[in-house]
């Protein structure tokens, strides 16, 4: 599974690498350039389990936030999105595809109103710095644009809300989902906000200064004993059973918004000053010709998917598998998939190719997976 | 050194990591989200004697290509840099480092100019692809963005002239250095340039089609077993002792490149268009205020530079190294660092706090490192 991870100044540590080691991290990922520990002392499939059962602390600093602040912050967020944030009001948090010209997906952030005039976007492994830089650069708009020193820190699980509660108060309950509060930590104000990358329920705090990384981390990790805490990260089984989708595999520049689950989320009447709105409109009038679905499988557990897997309906490949790992709940291997539009009615039955050579008879599932 | 690494499709495999794996790959680094071998089963002290004398085969692949095509390519490349690239010409290489408006360092790229409207930018880490389409679509510039199916395959060393030469014919020792001419590959047509991340001579080939990657490593392994050919990866003490630096690591957003070795590439007289002019005529007109400098120190082998180490004259800090390492050849250590204007004589002592609590002694140098 894990080969070496050659460390360099370049593959950033976070504000609580040093705690993730003290906890016997084992394996890393690197995204926006930053470590994000994948695997400690439990099996995937524990791990899975425990995320359903108890609390987990994950470090995902990686999530970094694009700050795009000044009079034309508002305007410059809304030209990378397909999504409206005309409503949106400080506390909120909304999930926004950011896209380019042919509507190809640059990224799909969580945009965090901080004030009127300011906005985080909490990215997936791409440089939206980068590209909303060039617009800000080229439209001459009146912005400023950087990397603050924000490291989220996600506590995730079902005891999460006690866990936090017992830290923070009962106003942490009264967070609602996709918004966020304040609270005073170490007499600093920090952003709390009802979110994170799994179906557990749970939360991110968006902790504004690296260097209260190590006393926040073990403040929780204290508390949590109670709770059965454990150090965790996203798990992969439990994001495809539950539909959370990742930039960089099942997304590229190649998919649009509207082949996932975010068309409820994208105005194309016009109304929504963004770019790729024409390429998204002519894609919507043609239908699209592929969407996201889940994939359950047979056969033994599947080997890591680092080279998509094809799914075929007979000799035809209708689509291909970019994640994919064994469920020890549902016994059996499960997948994310863009399949063609004849082949996409939940039910449909499939076969997987995997590279062990083996032929997996499999059906086309909806999220979560049942 | 090596920590697990996490694989997915999201960390990209390159057309040789098939074969990377067969010769003993131990490590990886990742850059532009794809794979890049670190390490053999050679320590790193072996494989900097074995580049120094012999040849070697790097995967290079994550040296992205960023393929900037139509009526304003060259008007768009310009843009993005201080340096002229009026005079280049189809043939040509340039090391054109990529600034913002405030003259902070995106990237520091190879250009080759393919046609005089197609340029191929072969990126460090960083999406320079999205920096782009940001401004191009801005400006309304008529451009085509993409990332080509191109993954470099460098050979380095003092024997990859004759290795190359018996592939390829004699043509090869025509390409002056930061050239590029074409040769006949598998039927197709292809660039070899004489450049490379090494300061020991050698060429990198732009295979342009992934599907020949397995052929063309083997064709070239298989020829270099007369020439003592081992697998390889840019040699962290070789490129220190050098002078080549490292995006991410020596170079980010917060440095101009001034403070580097590139003030012969560019062009401050106002016959440049490009973004962060103003910016780097300031700061010119200023003086910078530090300047990149070799620094060899004493003490024991030192460990991996994750996070830079300070560079103190008395108590005050006058600088930091991005980038350390033992040299068995000075027999000393040597790092890399910025280091204020008041203390970059070469020959000013030094000491450098290493994480593991030692103060060593040492003395500022330029570069190559004597």
């Amino acid at each position: 599974m894990a080969d070496g991870l050659n460390m360099s100044r370049r593959i950033r540590r976070t504000p609580y690498t040093d705690r993730v080691e003290q906890v016997g991290v084992r394996g890393f990922s690197v995204v926006n350039h930053m470590l994000l520990p994948k695997a400690f002392e439990a099996t995937i499939e524990e791990d899975y389990w425990h995320l359903r059962e108890h609390v987990q602390l994950w470090d995902v600093s990686c999530q970094r936030q694009v700050q795009i602040a000044g009079p034309d912050a508002e305007r410059l967020v809304q030209w990378m999105t397909p999504r409206s944030i005309a409503r949106a009001k400080v506390g909120d948090c909304y999930y926004i595809p950011i896209i380019d010209q042919k509507g190809g997906l640059i990224n799909d952030p969580v945009m965090l109103k901080i004030a009127d005039d300011r906005f985080w976007l909490s990215i997936a492994d791409s440089d939206v710095l980068l590209y909303a830089s060039g617009l800000a650069i080229a439209a001459g708009l009146d912005v400023e644009i950087d990397e603050p020193d924000v490291s989220p820190l996600a506590v995730q699980g079902p005891k999460a809300e006690d866990l936090l509660v017992s830290l923070f108060g009962e106003e942490v309950r009264s967070i609602g989902f996709f918004k966020y509060k304040r609270f005073d930590m170490f007499g600093t104000s920090q952003v709390i906000a009802r979110s994170g990358y799994s179906r557990q329920g749970g939360f991110e705090i968006y902790l504004d200064d690296g260097s209260l990384g190590g006393a926040l981390w073990d403040m929780i990790w204290e508390a949590g004993q109670a709770y059965n805490i454990k150090p965790g990260c996203p798990n992969l089984i439990e994001r495809i059973e539950g539909g959370l989708f990742s930039y960089g595999n099942e997304m590229t520049r190649e998919n649009n918004p509207l082949e996932y689950d975010m068309s409820k989320f994208i105005k194309l009447d016009g109304s929504v000053d963004c770019i790729g709105l024409q390429a998204l409109q002519s894609i919507a009038a043609e239908g699209v010709q592929r969407e996201i679905r889940g994939v359950v499988f047979d056969g033994s557990k599947v080997p890591v998917c680092s080279k998509p897997w094809p799914v075929m309906v007979g000799s035809r490949q209708v689509g291909q598998i970019t994640s994919g790992a064994w469920s020890p709940r549902l016994e059996a291997n499960v997948g994310v998939s863009l399949i063609d539009r004849d082949y996409w009615t939940i039910g449909q039955e499939v076969t997987v190719l995997t590279p062990d050579g083996l032929v997996r008879n499999g059906r086309v599932s909806g999220f979560p997976m049942a």
